[in-house]
């Protein structure tokens, strides 16, 4: 097909993308015959081949559905869980599934769980949030009191310290659901923590926070004052609506860049003190041990990191040859996404990927790269850098640091293998 | 209360806002014998008061809500119908519950509804766009051919031209998801129409499109070009996951900032031609009626407007005097809001709002005004200006311009009476 210049505007003259081997797949460019038929403007039967059954009935009626879900052709896009990843459902982990997803805003019903004792139901009328400890004066505020201060929207992401942590000893989890769906991306509605602290009146000796949750394990986590001043929220909205049940109804808390643990949800208690409490959470579990044998300890922050989404091993080439998009998302837990570089052949030349959409603090971006794919095999890797100029580090390079014995905090680079046919398998090239 | 002020950080102290009347509606403050309790840090019996059943036991757990849904106890958050208003479900309009919502962005599950004739069911494999008349080479897509194009994302308001058309002729409609909730606003992903128009070739005379629906009604509309090469998207992923069916799944097109009739769903036909097809929702529908028997076209701009949500009708003030917050939205199909203003005495006096979260072109903005409340009766209003200089009207002002015949485009200033017991009423103020 040749490239073609539009002549009414100078402006659109460029390289048709259908020239660049995009080969149509339904009906493909139109015979001569159809176009004459169009030169008859609002003729009725100006209608695509095979107009279906439904096209022609009427369907549902407004309101029917009065809280709307997926089409029936959408079922497969799903939150799943790994069987033999944990010993319960009740204190497990589900994944997003990126690969079926695009832009930057994950939908409430698809945000990746982490449970340690099952979804706490909580009534919002027996909701309490209580804030003592190193304080004047010690509060308890219902759901109503919170909704009385200040409030601000804010889009960021919460990413599981876990999430590809099946992946430090080599390629585990032929998904991008399951190597990187401990992440989700939200706009929260909340007061900020530093409002209600103030109210409270802080000790001079006070230095940290334990979080605790209203879910039967009690969930806690120690919070440093200064992140707690800075930028964390008491959150009871995501994307405009109630918390879910899963993700902490009606109370958590973001905490943002940081681990998604520490987002504890049915957040029902604060309390001030001058150290860490030393709990579970960050004592046996989350922290990382090293080949030496010590641990890293209160490794908050979630670095820089990217994973291309589609193509992935759940979502291949279906296409051929020719004109392909590739899509990605990226997210840093120090600030803004600032760059994000895509190589074809497993790092041996990069180019600037296309981020396109909002560019927020510590929340998720969406960057495209779109090539021509000639049909061989490709190693495709995504690469971000933040604005503090740090660069995500290939998996080996993490290793080096690191070892292989721990679970968490793995932002390594991620090779997908793109098959001549298509298929796309979770591989580490050397 | 009195005011007290933080000794840690000097940037803390301001006046308490619990001083300016914010009497907590729970256990209060808490006495000194809790405070005492907290100084054993991580004592776990420092709970809140009546610790319930669900906060002892194991929940359900991951994945058992494969796709979650929101918590049993916000099942009044839905999309309501008005019955007299349409003779049938399949012809009608379901509204987005604005006043339970929050932030900019619309879950997915709450966007309004406007059918002609129902819901179409699509099977994505089935899925053809077809676009002809005045191109050089008349082209056919399937749903995989789009998502072979550069795509962007972008957040629009959708806005149905009749939003608020109950209230020509004086305050009907006694809640804010009734006289306001014809909208959503949502982060579309989508391939911009104009690359679509690029491959096909344009002819030198082409000036209109013909927008064509698949559902049973084939609702058309005639879209000039020069809006059609600016910012349409041909959409197929709203707030990250696939259209609702409700919404065009697969596909329909977003027409930024004009009035959502022009949003054809299910979009399978466009027609280039040189002329306007003057069909049935150009000339019977979305016209509109002034006293002088003419009637205003091709209307398509939707203005500055701007709803206080809460309080409103269905979300009266529950918490007596006090410290207190109002929230609502502001959009403007001109581009960007630049400012919102809140009167509490029905315009005599106004003060700034603060806009809090993204401001996007063409998109919802959220607002706040905190305030003090004595008691007294309010009228409360809100008020938007855009980036081109526009401010929102009164309905009185519209009304001097465009008669009381109208239905469509009615975004004069909306009046919220709030009694001294805090119940909120659509009223009018002479």
């Amino acid at each position: 097909m040749s490239t073609h210049t539009l002549d009414h505007e100078a402006g659109l003259s460029r390289r048709s993308l259908l020239g660049r081997g995009l080969a149509l797949g339904g009906a493909a460019a139109l015979g001569p015959g159809t176009a004459a038929v169009a030169a008859e403007p609002g003729n009725p039967a100006n209608l695509p081949p095979n107009v279906p059954e439904w096209s022609k009935t009427l369907g549902d009626g407004v309101a029917v559905r009065a809280y709307g879900k997926p089409s029936k052709h959408e079922a497969h896009v799903i939150r799943r869980d790994v069987e033999w990843l944990t010993a319960s459902r009740e204190s497990s982990v589900s994944f997003t599934p990126l690969h079926e997803l695009d832009g930057i805003i994950t939908p409430n019903g698809l945000c990746f769980e982490r449970h340690h004792s099952g979804i706490a139901e909580l009534d919002p009328n027996d909701y309490r949030l209580m804030i003592h400890g190193l304080v004047d004066k010690p509060l308890m505020f219902t759901l109503q009191d919170l909704e009385r201060l200040p409030r601000t929207n804010r889009v960021y992401f919460a990413e599981c310290a876990a999430n590809s942590g099946m992946e430090w000893r080599g390629a585990q989890m032929n998904a991008c659901q399951f190597t990187h769906g401990m992440i989700h991306n939200v706009m929260y509605t909340g007061v900020p923590l530093r409002v209600l602290l103030e109210e409270a009146g802080l000790k001079t000796n006070a230095k940290w926070l334990l979080l605790e949750g209203a879910d039967s394990a009690a969930m806690t986590r120690s919070l440093p004052l200064q992140k707690a001043l800075d930028d964390c929220l008491i959150a009871f909205r995501m994307n405009g609506e109630r918390l879910r049940p899963e993700n902490g109804y009606p109370v958590r808390i973001c905490v943002p860049g940081w681990e998604a643990n520490m987002w504890v949800k049915w957040l029902r208690r604060i309390e001030v003190g001058d150290q860490p409490w030393h709990h579970r959470e960050e004592t046996s579990k989350y922290t990382d041990l090293l080949e030496n044998g010590k641990a890293r300890r209160f490794t908050y922050v979630m670095d820089a990191k990217s994973v291309i989404t589609s193509p992935s091993p759940q979502t291949p080439f279906r296409h051929g040859r020719g004109f392909t998009v590739v899509s990605g998302i990226a997210w840093s837990g120090r600030g803004k996404v600032a760059r994000v570089d895509v190589t074809l052949d497993g790092g041996r030349n990069w180019r600037t990927a296309r981020i396109d959409g909002p560019v927020f603090d510590k929340s998720m971006v969406r960057f495209y790269a779109e090539f021509d794919w000639d049909g061989r095999e490709l190693f495709l890797q995504s690469r971000a850098m933040d604005e503090t100029g740090y660069v995500q580090p290939t998996k080996d390079e993490l290793r080096k640091v690191r070892g292989v014995n721990s679970v968490y905090h793995n932002n390594g680079i991620q090779t997908w293998r793109v098959s001549p046919e298509g298929e796309v398998e979770n591989v580490e090239i050397a």
